[in-house]
């Protein structure tokens, strides 16, 4: 007997798709996303470590990987996986507590192009899988992650499997076993943060995914019942259990569609501040003084006061400000340099920045106080879970996409996620 | 900075080797029962589903599969994993709690052709594997194993790591990255028991291993502080952290040396039943009424009283003791047949066993008294977990292989365990 939560699911998962308008577009922008962001990561080490592992083991090329050549979908989805994560620059989805899009498009390309999908088809299964990931992560809750779950991983590997068993046409029996399934393999621990170790979690989401759905296709039975109940995923995981949160307006609302992109190549912890400072128009030669407030968490993870190096600066509100009021977009990763931080511009405009910890803020929230040097004062107020107008959002991702796989790849990709081309065909982009 | 634990399995995993005969002959015998197990499980239905996803990705035909056929060692662990637990009929370790030889044979043997190693290089790196697995399994101890996990697949994922690292020459920092990656990726849930699951999760188990080997001979990067401490494996997954045990002796004891090898193609349950019996010298006619006491827990387990089936032969006291004393072998597989249920003999005899619950005995105790036609009572007991001498041990181990693979190859492998030939040689075997 399969349990109420990964009954709905299934059902859910494996039923007529109803989406809005609104999920669709945030899809698209997600899949832009994950594109640009798999591009830039391409020459990573660990980009280079993953794709020669796939080398090694060659097989059928039946899905393209990122940095060019392709293999067999379950290593496609974790090379891609792994690379699309190695910047930490893809999306966040706050009730998920994870990035849902690594894990869930790398499984849904790589099955797609498998299987001979449209890209519309892929789009949609993604879509399935992203909303499945968000829920599966809500119900196991900030306890699991507390503990030292990396939701991207376990609740990815869910969504990962959801999409790959969409594009293989699964009914609702075959998704809960799709589900039951992938909880005895949906693995990854934050103890690997700040190593190979994190990206890798990404791409093991994704390619648990692929690997289950193949499975099930080909017949594999499992126990349905081993995501919820006693000695379940969730149980054994320090889940929380939140069925009612999970399940809320399932089919109707899209949770989806809440998710975050990144618009600046640094530690999340800086993107409040700069999104903040985004609203006072700064302009460099009139900042007399600059005061940032922030929540404590952030002072001992990104408050490097005087970086001299690329990676430094991306852990540096002091330096991410100055960037901005100079003029360089946070958004390019080659702007994080040890040059800019040697910049005497930059550094005379950093010793007039002052951050300070502030209890009463969330970790999603910064304010910015600037002095002007004619004696004006602004603030200035961001949190990140603010939703964002579709359209600004739209031109800031495609800004951001020019800025990461310049102007013209970006925009074939942009027009290509709205026709009715193949999966193969979209999947070619991959390539550098 | 590698906590003890991690770092003191590392320091001994990629040390100088100082094994003792015993543990080298104990060695020899679970190789040559894994390698029996998995040639008697390569036609059940989750071995064609594993191979056929394997065939379907192709790729480097370096390691051998049950079966027949080759692919790259991370497919064959994974295939070979699966197949050899298939049947449930390899070793069990009871400090480990799980089986040890499906999770590390796999790996080794996957991992030492793909590397070109020598026969004794890899049951060299198998104890290792094997060692460090029942090591990790009892610091993880009864608390990960009651809250759910499955630790042939847990446990035994690190123990795959450090047999397939041994083999590639790892120093100690090195194996403790091993041990800090595997932790990323190690599950398996208990759930899954009953289903094609339950062998999955050995599979799954070697190709991790593999997998992690691989990564970080190729220069990935882990943290190898992952196993252990606040956010690590054992501390997310309800281990127990029992590092004085989980270390006491190590490179001078062999804990790998108590591992149980079943002598018996049915439920762990009625084994120790059957070995009682076996003092007794049953004679069927000679029976007037046989009494079983066994632990109340098997009860529900094994206890069928009067199946129709070979499946429910596997769990019934009277049928397999019945079976005993009509001189049909209980090592055999194809003795568990419809056609033996059926026997009218069988049923006779099945009539005058009688089965009891018995709180004073343990899980692996049990207790059977024989009533003779000549108004003769005999009693014996036996525990599964007493030691049995290595000769007997031998005697058995290689009976049973002759059952499941046929006398001339089984005496064939058990030469060539003793001989410095290639692993690739010893892998042809793997072929039906």
């Amino acid at each position: 007997m399969t349990g109420k939560f990964t009954e709905t699911l299934a059902e859910f998962a494996s039923g007529t798709l109803s989406t809005t308008l609104l999920s669709q577009s945030i899809g698209r922008l997600s899949a832009l996303d994950w594109l640009a962001c798999g591009l830039a990561g391409i020459d990573e080490p660990v980009a280079k470590i993953l794709r020669s592992m796939a080398a090694a083991e060659a097989g059928v090329q039946s899905a393209c990987m990122f940095g060019g050549g392709a293999g067999p979908p379950r290593m496609a989805a974790l090379v891609n996986g792994t690379i699309s994560h190695a910047l930490d620059y893809d999306d966040t989805h706050f009730a998920h507590i994870g990035h849902p899009s690594v894990a869930v498009y790398s499984a849904a390309f790589a099955m797609g192009q498998h299987l001979n999908c449209t890209l519309p088809q892929v789009l949609e299964a993604a879509l399935m899988g992203m909303e499945l990931s968000v829920r599966v992560g809500l119900w196991l809750g900030r306890d699991h992650y507390q503990s030292g779950f990396h939701q991207t991983a376990t609740a990815g590997a869910f969504g990962a499997g959801v999409a790959a068993g969409r594009l293989a046409e699964f009914n609702a029996t075959q998704m809960a076993q799709v589900l039951g399934l992938t909880a005895t393999r949906a693995a990854g621990l934050k103890a690997q943060f700040g190593t190979m170790g994190k990206p890798y979690n990404a791409g093991l989401a994704a390619s648990n995914g692929v690997e289950v759905a193949q499975l099930i296709q080909a017949g594999f039975e499992a126990n349905s019942e081993a995501l919820e109940g006693e000695f379940g995923f969730g149980a054994t995981h320090h889940g929380s259990a939140n069925i009612k949160d999970a399940l809320a307006g399932l089919g109707k609302v899209w949770m989806f569609e809440n998710v975050s992109h990144k618009f600046h190549a640094c530690c999340h912890g800086l993107h409040a501040a700069l999104e903040a400072a985004r609203e006072l128009d700064l302009a460099a030669p009139e900042i007399a003084e600059l005061q940032v407030r922030t929540h404590p968490r952030w002072m001992t993870v990104c408050n490097q006061t005087a970086p001299n190096t690329g990676l430094g600066a991306k852990f540096s509100y002091r330096t991410v400000l100055a960037m901005q009021a100079l003029g360089l977009d946070t958004a390019g990763l080659r702007n994080y340099s040890d040059e800019t931080c040697g910049r005497s511009d930059l550094q005379a405009l950093r010793d007039r920045i002052h951050v300070k910890a502030d209890n009463s803020l969330s970790e999603t929230e910064a304010v910015v106080n600037l002095l002007r040097r004619d004696g004006l004062r602004r603030e200035s107020r961001h949190d990140l879970q603010s939703v964002v107008d579709l359209d600004i959002r739209k031109n800031r991702v495609l800004d951001k996409a020019a800025s990461l796989i310049g102007n013209n790849r970006s925009e074939i990709a942009w027009a290509m996620l709205h026709e009715n081309v193949s999966c193969s065909a979209f999947s070619e982009l991959f390539g550098s």
